[in-house]
């Protein structure tokens, strides 16, 4: 059968992962690399030599999208400059996979997203997390009433504990010119998509409470505390942070008819039997609570990943397999991180959804301005691969 | 050995259990009831009939001060009063025990704390969780250094789960006017009590969104979501509901030389070789965190709860034991709650500590005069002891 035919843009630490680890070792069975671009030649020339067969190199992408070798492309570039590649390849009707985030700013995602209405190309976000079995399942339960109605949420995931050394490996690490954001951009933006995906619901409003360079010598946020509230009043609580060892990872879903509790690659259903609430009305005691069931929930245990998401986009190009991310979903996670860091910018102000993206391009544009350079070796590739050990802390 | 002649001023729901689970239990090694006290006749009398043998019962509490008939009481009134009544104890150099919380606003706390340092009596809280063995540890190893700078603490405790029943049982129940508050006051501040005591630190600053009767035809809050910021720039998120079932009861917090959680009567100690921020500033590698063991902490195992305060406060008159609560550190429990609602009531405003004691007050009354009373049978006493079942759950 055809192989669908991939180009990468961006060879940093994680371009040279799906380049070496995911198709050299051929965990893409219907994919090859067909092309490779960056615009530092260094980083092209490292990953050039990856590969065994020879390979067209770029360091112009658009010079890449024009050859003919692609019918796909991988972007996993510097977050700025995601929409700007994917609206190139959608324009040209070539399908693409986006990495996480789908952008740094709403504005810019919206014009992306208006492009791929209009184009032929197949796109997806490469949310790798939605592969795991854990979280569709929970998504699956919710969908179905298995908890009732909403009403909390929350995530603690804390264990993205990184060394000022991480933050040197690239000087578009963690400076508002560079990344646009810190520990919510780059190491939780999963979870912030997973958030609002698992429950199938937005916030309305939202609050940040952000430590900036609180625990790294860093410009942006290296710890979140953010506040939710639902349309039908429900809350929701997301902690994140890249200064505390041993962090934590638990998701835990509440409401009306029991609640989820997600931790250590277990999940855990507390399955009422009646709505709590309405037993509230209509009990005669005053403590107990509805008959309970607790259950170890069974998954079908496949948890695929980056491979996951690069298999079925391929096998859906080739109308193998329905098509699993829908690329234009990626602004819901991109609303959630702008609405908290306006939020801390603003001392934890009440931010309403959707957000003003003027507003928000505006303030983030002065913290652009006089954003910080670091002087580092930006040629340098790190293995990003240490954090992909637990599987519920598979990321980046 | 003399016994410790006790009065019970208030026989609720409280003061019932005391009588007749502790007292008439034989649980109080050196100390008796001696007299028994409730403006209620109805409730008085059903109080008297518990008891085998004789008590003088009376329905002013000055008179039972008064009659020297006790060398100690515990206050275990309707909130509001539990000073003026500590203060009639105090001012006659009585021992007093004041059930939780110490009152509703700090400024009669406070008037209750200056006349303390007066009088020649012991003075106790009734902190039955700080007896709890988990509890206590975790405060040790903290003091001891065991988890380096505090950076994080988190509280879900939402296994409060209330019927309307429940509301229903005292007209003052969830009330402004009758009781001053509603979950922070009466179901969590025994956690509200220990999150500053474990940690040995107030906040500095404190944020709440606080859910009016979401869940309950009541007046106050049945749902918290505190936001504390300390003076190290530490943070942390406190969660309380009686609106959830089941709840929760989970209390992590962080170092720079690891964290403890406490969850499910298991306290476990993540310790770290190294300071980690430390570490993250001289380590090569990006992602490692310094060498770690992880501790199942044994603790002495103790758990006494009521009994052992009451027992250790009569115990400690006979001089036979440390005394273990003072009770005017109550205080600090009433100022957080105050700071929480007084944000909550200011739409999650930041609220420094110490607060404007005389605009909470304000705050209060403007609350308390438009508050609503629920036409209900006050005489009846509720079996608070469900509640009791899990040590982590002990309460009220």
């Amino acid at each position: 059968m055809k192989k669908i035919r991939f180009g990468i843009v961006g060879l940093g630490n994680q371009g040279s992962y799906y380049e070496t680890k995911l198709f050299k070792c051929g965990r893409i069975e219907n994919g090859e690399i067909s092309a490779l671009c960056d615009n530092n030649p260094a980083k092209l020339e490292n990953a050039k030599t990856m590969l065994e067969q020879e390979v067209p190199c770029f360091l112009d992408y658009k010079e890449m999208l024009d050859s003919g070798l692609c019918d796909a492309v991988i972007v996993t570039t510097p977050h700025y400059i995601h929409p700007e590649i994917v609206i190139e390849c959608l324009k040209r009707d070539i399908n693409v996979i986006c990495d996480k985030p789908a952008g740094v700013y709403t504005k810019h995602v919206r014009e992306m997203n208006e492009i791929a209405k209009s184009s032929n190309a197949h796109f997806a976000m490469l949310f790798n997390q939605r592969t795991n079995c854990l979280y569709r399942k929970m998504k699956e339960i919710i969908a179905d009433g298995g908890i009732g109605e909403l009403q909390r949420v929350n995530w603690i995931i804390t264990n993205w504990y990184r060394t000022e050394k991480y933050y040197d490996s690239g000087s578009w690490r963690a400076t508002w010119k560079g990344e646009g954001g810190g520990v919510l951009i780059n190491q939780s933006p999963h979870q912030i998509d997973l958030i609002q995906w698992i429950i199938g619901e937005m916030p309305k409003t939202v609050r940040g409470f952000c430590g900036y360079g609180k625990w790294h010598d860093i410009e942006v946020e290296d710890e979140v505390t953010a506040f939710f509230e639902y349309k039908n009043g429900a809350t929701g609580v997301f902690i994140t942070t890249t200064g505390e060892a041993p962090g934590t990872n638990r998701l835990e879903i509440s409401g009306t008819k029991g609640k989820l509790l997600c931790e250590g690659d277990k999940l855990t259903w507390y399955k009422l039997s009646e709505d709590s609430i309405e037993w509230s009305r209509t009990c005669t005691d005053g403590f107990s609570i509805p008959p309970m069931e607790i259950i170890e929930v069974q998954t079908d245990g496949k948890n695929e990943q980056h491979a996951g998401i690069i298999n079925n986009f391929a096998n859906s190009l080739l109308g193998l397999e329905e098509f699993f991310v829908d690329g234009t979903e990626g602004i819901h996670g991109v609303e959630l991180m702008n609405a908290i860091e306006l939020s801390g910018w603003k001392n934890g102000m009440a931010i309403d959804l959707p957000i003003d993206e003027d507003e928000y391009l505006r303030e983030l544009n002065c913290r652009v301005n006089t954003s910080r350079y670091k002087k580092c070796d930006d040629n340098r590739v790190i293995d990003n691969s240490m954090s992909y050990g637990v599987v519920s802390n598979i990321n980046t």
